[in-house]
């Protein structure tokens, strides 16, 4: 078989058997409002700070994935996750309540399909039948961590993305009904210099592109091989980038394959969202929510996942460092495929 | 084979071929000086901040890992690593300058053996043939961001820990000469109500008591079993919590075998450094450096790491949180067991 550097083979096909996706108010109000299995009314879920709101929507989600999968939470033998948090409290907390020997990881926004990875290279390996991967971001708490508090109300650019405030979770199996995931590759970190936390998409494009060149590069597939290949959170000016990439080089990436997740969850037009969605929560709970749900009614046949992080510390921002990205891909096929 | 829920077995016996241990003037000035590769005379590393020393170290510690591996950088197919600073930033830029695929990780100072642990996992399934693992922390960038500026000159109780200046490394391969890892013991999240950190000791000593129990009805081992099984950093608070905790267990833990690394690194009575050291570089440089030294000289012949991590956010303990805490276990044997 070829085996590129980067990428993982996973030969004993684990199963994404099970998924829970929660979001809030605005991502409720997007077109993909049908796919969550819990839409929440208030942005602070009636929590007394936004941190315990986003917390629990991780809880809430987690609970949906292990239900969903029709298993009891103590048959899960690992929980990955991460969060945007600093120490990765909605996650440290998670996996308390949880009470499952967890593995902690950041990626930033890349968590997502990272989680995923690792989960599906323990059970390939035999290590765990079951293992589960899980991500939540919260619009006021990355606001508040990353840029300013929401209470100033600090007007944004266009290029500014809108925190997804959401959480999604799926489990792993060995066996079972569901995708399948058969391989990730894992990224890079590309920082081409932009240091504007008002830009991340522009700061995460090229990351994106390296890591799906590489993809194509160690697997030997090409772009027609996948019926939807997915950035986590380009958003509009990111995902323009992208296109351009891939044109400069002369990758044949069509425009009905290669779309955002970030463009996805928002009406962009209508929900004053800006360029569009970012956050952990973005490509989780697209691809948990809405693009598994679409390969399961047999729309789509195989996907590619590729969640983007910026690993943006407002710290070395302040210190005049610029915005190292990194963007890691999973491959999901229908289970019959 | 006996195969517990939390313990992952290397069947394969990957290797640890090289290893990098980089450290402050106050870790030079203790007992395992002559163990490490590098000792700074000076705090700050000559950087215009102690972010920008903190990297240096892991940057440093990466570079005499590959050196002492006898590899080309490029061999290294994946770096695993995490910190103590928000957004991982020292791992970040350090995987940006290494440029190789990254998978960052955070268990606060249990990140050494979670990060070796997944390594270990990477090269016994064959995906990967070498990979890296390492961490680092500083004593003035962990001070600053988790407790108050160094400048302000706070006033210590006795059982604060005071911070590794330093960075481990350890190149992990398929085969080779040097320390085989054998398993590993992934731990849950063990919170008894601890919310003072300047008690992070107390705070990690029942989730180091759990997964070394934990580990042990996985494994049927015994304590009899591992010539030395060190905590990452109890220091001397929590060590002695530990050693009740075990003696009220009736799990014959031998004062002989059962050591923290946080009391090995410094001089206890003659350095300032209150109960102990603390720090993701705590135990991976007493590891790497000093433990592994032991082993390859013959002096040891099979060792338990049990790297404790206090998953401390200065947020939610300002929200009336307390301190979730994790500890990692693995095991290491002389390669020619």
């Amino acid at each position: 078989m070829l085996r590129g550097k980067q990428t993982w083979w996973f030969e004993n096909r684990p199963v994404i058997i099970g998924t829970g996706t929660v979001v809030g108010p605005d991502e409720g109000a997007g077109p993909l409002a049908a796919d969550f299995d819990l839409v929440h009314a208030e942005l602070d879920l009636n929590q007394k700070s936004w941190e315990k709101a986003e917390r629990l929507l991780l809880e809430q989600a987690s609970d949906f994935a292990i239900k969903n999968a029709g298993i009891r939470k103590d048959q899960v033998q690992f929980y990955i996750g991460g969060d945007l948090l600093n120490q990765l409290i909605s996650n440290s907390f998670t996996a308390r309540d949880l009470g499952l020997p967890y593995i902690g990881v950041f990626g930033a926004c890349s968590t997502s399909m990272q989680s995923l990875a690792l989960a599906a290279h323990l059970v390939n390996s035999g290590t765990a039948e079951y293992a589960m991967a899980g991500t939540c971001s919260h619009n006021c708490t990355a606001e508040k961590q990353f840029r300013y508090p929401t209470e100033y109300g600090s007007q944004k650019p266009p290029t500014a993305q809108y925190t997804v405030t959401g959480a999604g979770a799926a489990v792993v199996a060995a066996s079972g009904s569901g995708p399948v995931i058969t391989c990730a590759t894992i990224g890079k970190i590309v920082d081409l210099g932009i240091s504007d936390p008002f830009n991340m998409g522009a700061a995460m494009a090229p990351a994106a592109v390296d890591t799906i060149q590489t993809h194509f590069n160690d697997t030997g597939r090409m772009p027609a091989d996948y019926d939807v290949i997915v950035t986590g959170d380009l958003a509009t000016v990111g995902h323009r980038i992208a296109v351009d990439l891939f044109a400069r080089d002369g990758v044949p990436m069509q425009d009905t394959v290669f779309s955002d997740c970030g463009l996805m969850i928002y009406d962009i037009e209508r929900q004053k969202v800006q360029a569009g969605g970012s956050g952990c929560a973005c490509s989780a709970v697209v691809a948990y929510g809405h693009l598994l749900k679409r390969l399961q009614r047999g729309e789509l046949k195989r996907i590619l996942v590729v969640a983007t992080g910026a690993l943006l510390s407002p710290l070395s921002y302040q210190q005049g460092e610029t915005i190292p990205c990194i963007a890691h891909a999973v491959a999901i096929e229908r289970g019959d495929a």
